[in-house]
C-alpha cells in the first residue's frame, strides 16, 4: 500500500530496481500507528535449507517473506530490556553483578547495567571466539564472558559489542525473570501485537524464510581475531559450523539452528512490516481493526530512559563516530537516521528498524541481498525521504 | 595601513582579488595594542534594505564598511561573560538554575554555567524552531529553552549551540545584572574603546552597512529539523520572515530587525577593524592617542578561566573535532587558528576575530561574500601568515 | 634466520627492496622467547659523524647495525616505569607532585602519575622550546616543565607528548630511585638480557651506528610553535644545534650528544633485534643458550597495569585517534598493530617495537630511511603478516 503523501518514497524503491535488476527489498512505514507504506519490490528467490541461495527464475518478492535482519535483533532485545526497566525489575544504575554474581570477575566488578547495555562494558568477546552452539545457547557464552577480562576498564570508552550485547541482555533477563529473553519477547511483544519479527522462528513459519544473499564485496583486510574488532565479531566473523567449516557472518541466519535460537545480537528474522510494527508498538501504539490505537508499549519515562544518549564518540574498534542509548542505536553524523528522539537499530545486511517520536513515524527496511549502512546507503536515503515526505505533508507536531 | 613586517600578509589579500575579481574583504591586525595591518580590498556594493544585495558598478570597499559577522558575535558575548566572571557576579561552577530558576526543568537541573557556556548543555533548540522575533527578543526564546528537554544529559557530550548559546548568555546576563547583554557590551566594551563591532547597530550607522552576499553554494542535503544539527540551526537554518517566507541563515543580518537586535549568537555587525580591536582590548589593551596602552580588559586570571579548554572532541551533531573555552572557540585540528593560548570565534560567512596572547596579536577578518572556515580557508591562510610574519620579524616573547 | 612458518613475512621484505632499490631495513620477530625471523635487507651506508649520510657503494646492511629509533625509546622508558610500579616504588594513582613537589604549579597540582604517563597531563612543552642541551639533560627540561602551565586542565583530553613524556618519566625515576632512567634501564634491562637497544650509546658501539636517512618528504605546512602540535614537537621540531643552526627532528640521533644522552622520548639507538628482544624479555621471557626460558620481566599484574587502555580518542593536537596505556602505545583504528593485549611504541622514522601476549610474539622493525607509520605503512603490513603467519601455523593460545 502507498499513502499518496509518501508516494515519492515508493518511487525511490522502484528506482533501486531500475538501477540494479538484482535488487529486492521491502519497506514499511507507520505513521501514528497505521501503515502509510507497505511494499516489496524486486524478485524473490526460492527458500533454501542452508548456504547462500540461488535465484533462478524467482517470483516477485512478497511483503510476507522473512529474512535475517542481523543486529536489528538488538532492537527487539532492547524492547524487552525496556519492559524490565519499566517493570522496575532492572535498574540501569545497578551493577551487572547484582543480578549476575559471576560477572564480578577479572576487572568487571563495577560494570553497571547502563554500561553493559550501551557498549561501554568492554565485554567484546572471548579469545578464540564462540562456537555457533555456544553463541546460540547464550548461557554458555555468558559463562565464558563472565569469566573473561574486559577489553578496557569498563566505562572509559565504547566499542560495538556486535555479538555479545545479546549475550549480556539475555543473561540479565534470565537472572531477573527466570525466563529467556526470547520467551519474554514472544509473550509480551511479538505475539500480542502480531509482529512479523521473530527471535526464534517457529517451524511453521519456515516456508516464508528467504536466505540472505551475499553481496559481491571486496575481500576484507586482515582483522586480528584477538583485536578489538576481531573479538567483537567473534574471530573475524568466522563461526565454526557443525561440519567444522567456517561460516560467514552474513550466512548465519541461513542456518536453521540460528533462526530457531533467535539470538538477540543477530539471530532475528523479520520482514520490513515486522520491523516497522515493532517500533510503532513501542512509540505510538498501533491502530487495531476496530480503529482504536493501543497504548505505546513504552511509557514516556521508559522512552526517555531507554533512548537518551548514553555514549557518543569514536568506536574503540572501528574509529567510527557512533551513539547509543540503552540497547538502541541513536543517530550519529554518518548514520543520521532521525531526530534527537529517534531510536532503532540497523543490521549487517543493511536492514533497519527505527521509531522517531518527533514525527510519529516507525520505519522498517529489509533488503534481500546484503548492502551498506550509513547516510548514503539505501536505508539512509529511504529514511531521509520518509521524513521529508512527512514534513511536506503536514506541520510536524513534535 | 601596512606595517612592513606584515607586508607578505597584505600581498595575500591582493592575491585573493586577482584569483577572484568578485572577492572583497577586510583584514585588520593589532600587535601589542596597535594596528599593523588595516586593509580593505575588492569592490564595494550598494547598501540595500533587505535581501541579498546586487553589485552593479560598486566602488572600492572601505575599511569603515560594516557587515554581518554571524557567530563572531558569540565572541563579543563571551567578552561580556568574562567581565561578569571577573566581577564575581557569575560563577562558572554554579548551576544555571541558581541564576535562572526556570531552567531547572526536564532534565536540565544540574547543568552548570561552565557547561552552558561551552556547548555541553544540550540546549540546542526547540522542536519547531524559533521565529525570528522570538530569537531576536531572546527572553522569549529563553523561556522556551528553559522548558525544553536537553538533547542529551548535560555534560556527556557537546555540540555547537549555533543559535542558542547567545540565548543562554543573554538570559544569564539579565538574571545577574538586570541589564541586557547588548547594553553591558555597549556600555563597558564597545563605546569606551571605540570598537566598530556592534551588538545592535544604531540607525545612525546604518549607512555603513553592506549586505552579506550569498556564495554560489551546492544545495545542502536533507537536514532533519528535529535532528541535532537541525535543532541547533533552528530547523535547517530557516527562519520565518515577517512576511511568512523562509529566510536563510546567511541572509539574517540583512534584516534591519536582526541588526537592531544584535543577538549575541549571530546578530552582530562589524568590520575587520572592530573584530581585531575587540580582541586587542581584551588581551593586550590598545594604544591610545597619547601613546599609552590601556590595561587589558581581562585580567590574567579571567583570561585563564575564559580561554582554557573546556571541551575537545567530535561534535555530536557534525562529527567535526571542535574545542571550546567559555564562549570562545579554541584552536582545533581543522581550525588551528593559533597557539594553545589563542581564543576567538569565527562566523558562518568566514569572518573571524581572535586574540593570541602568545604573540600579542589580535586579528579581524571579514569577507563580503560568504566563504568557508577552516585551515585552508581564507581566514585560515591569513591567520597562519600573520603568525609567521610575527615570528619572522621578532623572537616571540610567549 | 627465517623460520619456515614465517617465510611469507620474509618475502615481504624482499618485495620492499624490489619495489624501492634505495630501501634498507631490519626485521626481527620472537615467538615464545626465541627468534623466528632475524633479517636485514638492502644496502648499508657508511657511518658518518653528523648530518644526513651519503650512500656511495654501500655494502649490504647488517643485522647488527644500529640507528635512531626515535619514539620507540618511549617503550624502553615505559619498561623502566613498569619495573618501578612492580617494585611498589611508583603508584600510578599518586599525584606527580608527591614524588616531585615542584610539579605542583600553575594548574598541574592534581595531575596523577597515570595521567602523566598516558599523554593526558597537558605538559606538552614550554613556550620557546627546549635547546638540545636542555632536552638531553632532562633535569633542565624537567625544571622548566614543572613551572609551566599545562596546555589544558590535566585529564580532560590527551595529546601526544612527543618530546616531554620522556622528561616526565626521567624525573619520576630520579625522584623515586635517585638514579637516571638510563642507568636503571642499562642495569636491569639492557645489559642483563643483552639487548641491542640503547638509551645512551657507548663510544665502543659507535662503529655500528648508521645515520638516519631523510625521506624525500613534502614540506610541512606552517605549524605554530606555540600551538598544541608545535609545543609537543618543540617549536616545529626544530632544535637549535650547538652551532646555532636549526636541526630537524629526524636528524636528532645523528648527533653524538643525542645518542650519548639516550633521552627516553626519542634518543634511543637500536636495531630490529634489540627492539624485538626488549619486548620478548618483558612479555614471554627469552630462551637462553641452555634452552631454558627466563621469567617475563613483567608479572601478569604489572602487564595489566601497564598495558590496559588509559585513554582512547582524538589527539588534541593532531586529531588522530590514538590510544595509550602507561607509556606504551595501544592499537588504534589507523595503527592496529595487534590484539587487545598488544603494547609497544613506534618511532618517527617508521621503526616499531611491540609485544603481543595473545600470540607470544615480539616484533622489531627498523628502516634506515624515515618512512610512515600506520596500517598501510611497512611496519603495519609486516606486523599484520607476522600475526597471520602465526595464526596459519598454529591454533593461537590466547
Amino acid at each position: 500500500m502507498i499513502d499518496p503523501r509518501f508516494a515519492a518514497v515508493a518511487d525511490l524503491l522502484d528506482r533501486f530496481v531500475e538501477e540494479d535488476p538484482a535488487y529486492a527489498g521491502q519497506l514499511c512505514v507507520y505513521l501514528d500507528g497505521a501503515p502509510v507504506l507497505d511494499l516489496a519490490v524486486g524478485q524473490d528467490h526460492a527458500p533454501q535449507a542452508g548456504g547462500f541461495g540461488a535465484d533462478d527464475e524467482p517470483p516477485a518478492l512478497r511483503r510476507e517473506a522473512l529474512t535475517g535482519v542481523f543486529s536489528c535483533s538488538k532492537g527487539a532485545g532492547a524492547v524487552v530490556m525496556g519492559l524490565l526497566v519499566q517493570d522496575g525489575v532492572l535498574d540501569l544504575d545497578a551493577r551487572v553483578a547484582e543480578y549476575w554474581p559471576e560477572y564480578a570477575a577479572a576487572g568487571k566488578e563495577a560494570t553497571t547495567v547502563r554500561q553493559a547495555l550501551s557498549h561501554q562494558a568492554g565485554a567484546l568477546g572471548v579469545p578464540g571466539g564462540f562456537s555457533l552452539a555456544e553463541y546460540n545457547e547464550s548461557e554458555r557464552a555468558a559463562a565464558q564472558l563472565a569469566a573473561a577480562p574486559p577489553a578496557w576498564r569498563p566505562g572509559i570508552t565504547h566499542a560495538y559489542h556486535g555479538l555479545t550485547i545479546g549475550v549480556l541482555m539475555e543473561e540479565l533477563v534470565r537472572r531477573t525473570t527466570g525466563e529467556s529473553l526470547q520467551q519474554v519477547y514472544e509473550d509480551r511483544v511479538r505475539s500480542p501485537y502480531g509482529i512479523d519479527f521473530y527471535l526464534g522462528l517457529p517451524e511453521a513459519e519456515e516456508f516464508r524464510y528467504r536466505n540472505v544473499l551475499k553481496p559481491a564485496a571486496a575481500p576484507l583486510p586482515f582483522i586480528d581475531p584477538f583485536g578489538y574488532t576481531g573479538l567483537a565479531f567473534n574471530s573475524t566473523g568466522v563461526f565454526e559450523r557443525e561440519d567444522g567449516t567456517a561460516g560467514e557472518l552474513l550466512d548465519l541466519p541461513n542456518h536453521r539452528a540460528v533462526r530457531a535460537g533467535g539470538h538477540s545480537s543477530a539471530g532475528g528474522v523479520a520482514n520490513a512490516r515486522g520491523l516497522a510494527r515493532l517500533y510503532a508498538v513501542t512509540s505510538t501504539g498501533v491502530v487495531d481493526d476496530a480503529g482504536s490505537r493501543t497504548e505505546p508499549l513504552f511509557s514516556a519515562e521508559t522512552t526517555r530512559l531507554m533512548t537518551e544518549d548514553q555514549v557518543f564518540g569514536a568506536d574503540r574498534a572501528s574509529g567510527e563516530l557512533t551513539a547509543f542509548g540503552i540497547g538502541f542505536m541513536k543517530p550519529a553524523p554518518q548514520n543520521s537516521f532521525g531526530s534527537v528522539w529517534a531510536y532503532g537499530h540497523n543490521g549487517a545486511n543493511g536492514s533497519f528498524g527505527w521509531a522517531d517520536p518527533a514525527y510519529g513515524l516507525a520505519f522498517g527496511y529489509v533488503p534481500l541481498r546484503g548492502e551498506d549502512n550509513g547516510n548514503l546507503s539505501r536505508n539512509g536515503i529511504l529514511g531521509a525521504a520518509v521524513r521529508q515526505a512527512r514534513l511536506a505533508a503536514t506541520v510536524p507536531r513534535a
